[in-house]
């Protein structure tokens, strides 16, 4: 396998049974997942939120080489307020490697230069919406997650989220202007598409992917960031540890059509070896620009572990397992010394906002095991959150609050009504979290339901958990299933929360189910492929797509065709003869010899 | 493969780590699967419930000619008042065959005589119960229940059960007097082990499996039955419908250790070639006896769907989607006459109450889609199965109830509230419910969502759903599958429950996961064969599983171990230097420049 570009072999073509379709607002081309179904169904195609960029539309031919269009570009220049400038240089060790390694991945061919804010400027959407300008972006939100419907379903339970019928641009505005929502939009990122985060939205899914310091290649990572998003990663997160950090992440940036997370800390300590106390500011200062320059439109930052919280940790099942928050945790220790996320928060903000970087502000204490779940330092670091969105706010910088972890499910609602008061609704951004320690090798299920529960309560982002969860690293089959897996707690979760487009979907798919248009449940399954597939396992013949039955009671006998003949009767007015029974059915229970007595009347009418 | 016994072989020897162990009290011998841990873990054995019978004894020799040992035999014949008598004649019809077809599978060669009720007699455990009787079931179930635990966690939301801190055999019977809680305990099913189904108890599963039209031997279902309780099914239902239908459920039977389930107007609409509405009360009743004598502890009997529910489906999206259901609407409509299961429904009891089968009350109307969830056929046959407990009740037969279905997050609670209500705290038992509809494919997820939250609520057994549900039939893979997957959200209710016991599973596998006791994570996993693959599939060495790292960080860092350095910080009174630090906690946020002065004071000390 070529070390170069030509590995990068990314997945392209359009979703089996789904078409890609644009839906044009003005200048604006909003992308969407059509699926158009059979034409005995007589119904509209159905429109579904589609995450995968361009990748999936037919007429689309990659250039990796070049990355994606530019989407945004004008969009940002046309604001008037970013200037070009020479960006920092590429240093050997942002890739943690030697100079003139022959290993070592080569950079991306058509580098940029880099955007930021004109002296004293700010580009955030925030800082946009709070002197009340809707951006294209906020426009190009509001269509997309209308996902161009007619229909209304108001069904739900929100706990005070506040879902409207449609979503106009005016309203993304005035939730970016107030913090509820965020969209992670990198000017030097151009090539996203844009998306929000906020509980009056639709529920939206993270991908977690990297190299490690034990496997995984530039390629792989580009390929998987783009099958992610396939599948429904609304963001993908590169928590690349190993070598090639920056040129993994460039290749990600210039190819990817979703807004991009980090963990700089990451980074910075591989910029040190790995040795936890030799981060300075100064190096963790020079990583956050050079990510910022490259696009990465969100910041894990664990600036809540404090010193004092430390040693609230020592006696927990499981300690620290967050890794940004250990590292932070030793720095203090080695230190004794407060936290130089914290003290130096007001110095990061100044740089977030030349570029629009967000902040997820990360749960450096979050619980990993039931045991420690809502524990005095998860909920002491919770605090310290909130105080450091108000800051952000106050430099109009947007903000996501990370959460657990590993909650059992009496304590789940706790952590949400906790994050909505103390962080000020700034938008949720939670791992799961996993309802149960017992189960490794299916924590994407353990945490799916956690993760369901808290998106239905207000969480507006949902990491997901693959299979490998504290096991191994994810492959590509597992990227899949935690994708798939996800998108299904979201959905979950929106059609919980009433959101007005959510049941479309269930009822276009249930009412295919019901007429047994096969090929029309495949197409609008999350996973086409997986549906077919194991159809196929049991009916593998042609035919049996078209049946009119199934493998569960097969030809002869089956319950839809019943109902159908329910309808027919009730169509010719045949139940009005059961009236009779409606009237007596309020009795507890007659013997059956009443019934016959009864039966008989019936005949002798 | 040789039509014959020869070709059933089944599972056997114990879960890769765990070991058969038998608890003694008196001359019961509780069994469970006991995982002894690494000796650095300096902690006592776990000991987990174990549905998987003699199979997993390393000791055990199966002989599937010959069945297991019928451990309940004695106590039934103890109490006197059964008799031996010979049973109805098999029939070709009941395995649906012409007779003498050379493909029939041959039948159980070493039949005995049915025992039922000595005349007027009722053996069922609640008329015990009433009678103030503990019975040796009672007595099993509770030392069973305890997991041999002398730990206690009361964390947790019950929603008003009543969960003990340690199960007595006297509160068993209480609850099985009472009717909270049944144990399925057909007196011709001496093989199966005691155990409980009731909200005050552990959550329980059922698996289901059976062959149909299309597809499957006895020998394979057989093999499903074993397969399913070596993972973790608490009961197994034989849903078979297609050729060898009494045979295969006289096998499985035989072998099974679990009590069994079915739906017996399945067979009996085979014994009419599938057609509804050639369907007799006689050939029911026949159908019954059939069942009670081979052993069958629980009958899915759709009585509450009576011919005026029937047009309350006609509108629905999906309509009827119980099979059962929809062939007694089709009778119902045909005949245009009340169900006989509504109108026979106490001489039903009579002949359950001779053999001690329960009722699993079917929810013929439930829905088939969320759009249907809660409505008003749904919630109309709901009550009617409530007046039916209360007959049953009468006749000191026991009773759960079935539950849907497909129900979005925000309506699983009114399903369980309204059932303790209308159906006075009997059982309830779900499938699932499915909280989307838009995953086919990943319908064992889907559905365990809603499984996780009602077995929470209230629900105290649930009905597996496999990754083929709606799309195939299950295959092996699939029901474990299934089978882990229900098991993880019915250990997550328990959990959230505060069930006592639960969280000692959890606490002992998240210290094996701090400790890098990697043997002992894959031991005390739900399923260890998946959990050790998956962290080989990234880390195969052999050493790997003694590392103190995983894959994620690899080696040079780790959050785990800088947990352990914290809590050496604190064995050694590091902390105390911190509270100055403490002392400033409450200030919002301190600008840099006053922390580097309070440090410089620091280091001036």
């Amino acid at each position: 396998m070529p070390k170069d570009s030509e590995s990068i072999v990314i997945s392209t073509g359009p979703i089996p049974g789904s078409q890609k379709v644009y839906a044009e607002h003005g200048d604006l081309r909003i992308p969407f997942r059509e699926v158009a179904l059979e034409e005995s169904a007589n119904e509209p195609p159905v429109r579904l939120y589609d995450t995968s960029g361009p990748y999936t539309d037919a007429n689309f031919a990659p250039a990796v080489d070049e990355g994606l269009p530019r989407l945004r570009e004008e969009w940002i220049r046309a604001r008037g307020d970013v200037e070009e400038y020479d960006g920092r240089t590429l240093r050997p060790e942002d890739n943690h490697r030697e100079a003139g390694d022959p290993n070592a991945f080569p950079d991306f061919p058509n580098l940029r230069k880099p955007l930021r804010a004109k002296a004293g400027g700010n580009v955030s959407q925030m800082h946009y919406a709070r002197k009340g300008i809707i951006t294209p972006e906020m426009e190009f939100v509001a269509h997309r997650e209308n996902l161009g419907r007619s229909e209304f379903y108001g069904d739900g339970e929100t706990f005070g989220a506040n879902i409207p019928e449609f979503v106009t641009p005016e309203f993304v505005r005035k939730e970016i202007a107030e913090g509820r929502a965020i969209i992670p939009a990198n000017i030097n990122h151009p090539e996203a598409e844009p998306m929000a985060i906020g509980r009056n939205f639709l529920v939206k899914i993270n991908a977690n992917i990297g190299n490690s310091a034990i496997t995984s290649s530039v390629a792989e990572e580009v390929e998987k960031m783009v099958w992610a998003t396939r599948w429904g990663a609304d963001t993908v997160m590169d928590l690349s540890t190993g070598k090639d950090i920056h040129n993994t992440r460039e290749w990600i940036m210039r190819n990817s059509p979703v807004p991009i997370g980090t963990v700089p800390i990451y980074q910075a300590l591989e910029k040190c070896g790995g040795i936890a106390e030799e981060l300075t500011w100064d190096i963790y200062r020079d990583t956050l620009i050079e990510q910022c320059e490259q696009g990465v439109s969100y910041f894990t930052i664990h600036a809540g572990v404090r010193l004092h919280y430390i040693p609230m940790t020592a006696n927990r099942v499981t300690g620290i397992v967050s890794r940004g928050g250990s590292i932070m945790a030793k720095w203090c220790l080695a230190h004794h010394e407060e936290s130089f996320l914290y003290t130096r928060f007001e110095e990061i903000c100044e740089i977030m906002k030349q570029y629009d970087v967000s902040f997820s502000l990360g749960d450096g204490l979050r619980p990993g095991s039931n045991a420690d779940a809502n524990d005095e330092a998860q909920f002491a670091e919770l605090e310290t959150l909130g105080e450091l969105t108000e800051i952000a706010w106050k430099h109009d910088v947007q903000v996501m609050i990370e959460g657990p972890g590993h909650v059992p499910m009496h304590k789940i609602k706790e952590n949400m009504d906790k994050q909505l008061e103390v962080c000020h609704e700034a938008p949720f951004y939670t791992l799961g979290p996993l309802v149960t320690d017992v189960a490794p090798g299916y924590d994407h299920i353990t945490s799916a339901i956690g993760a369901a529960m808290i998106g239905w309560f207000g969480t507006a982002m949902l990491c997901y958990v693959t299979p490998k969860e504290h096991l191994g690293l994810p492959d590509r089959k597992d990227v899949k299933e935690g994708v798939i897996t996800y998108k299904l707690a979201a959905h979950a979760a929106d059609l919980a929360k009433g959101h007005p487009a959510a049941r479309l979907h269930d009822d276009a798919l249930s009412r295919a189910r019901f007429d047994f248009r096969w090929r029309d449940q495949f197409k609008l399954a999350l996973d086409p492929e997986t549906a077919e597939d194991f159809h196929d396992q049991t009916l593998p013949a042609e035919g049996a797509k078209v049946a009119h039955f199934c493998s569960m009671c097969g030809p002869k006998f089956c319950s839809m065709k019943i109902t159908q003949e329910i309808r027919d009767f009730a169509d010719q007015g045949m139940f009005e003869m059961s009236e009779k029974f409606k009237a007596g059915g309020s009795e507890i229970y007659r013997p059956a010899g009443e019934v016959e007595a009864e039966k008989s009347a019936d005949a002798a009418e």
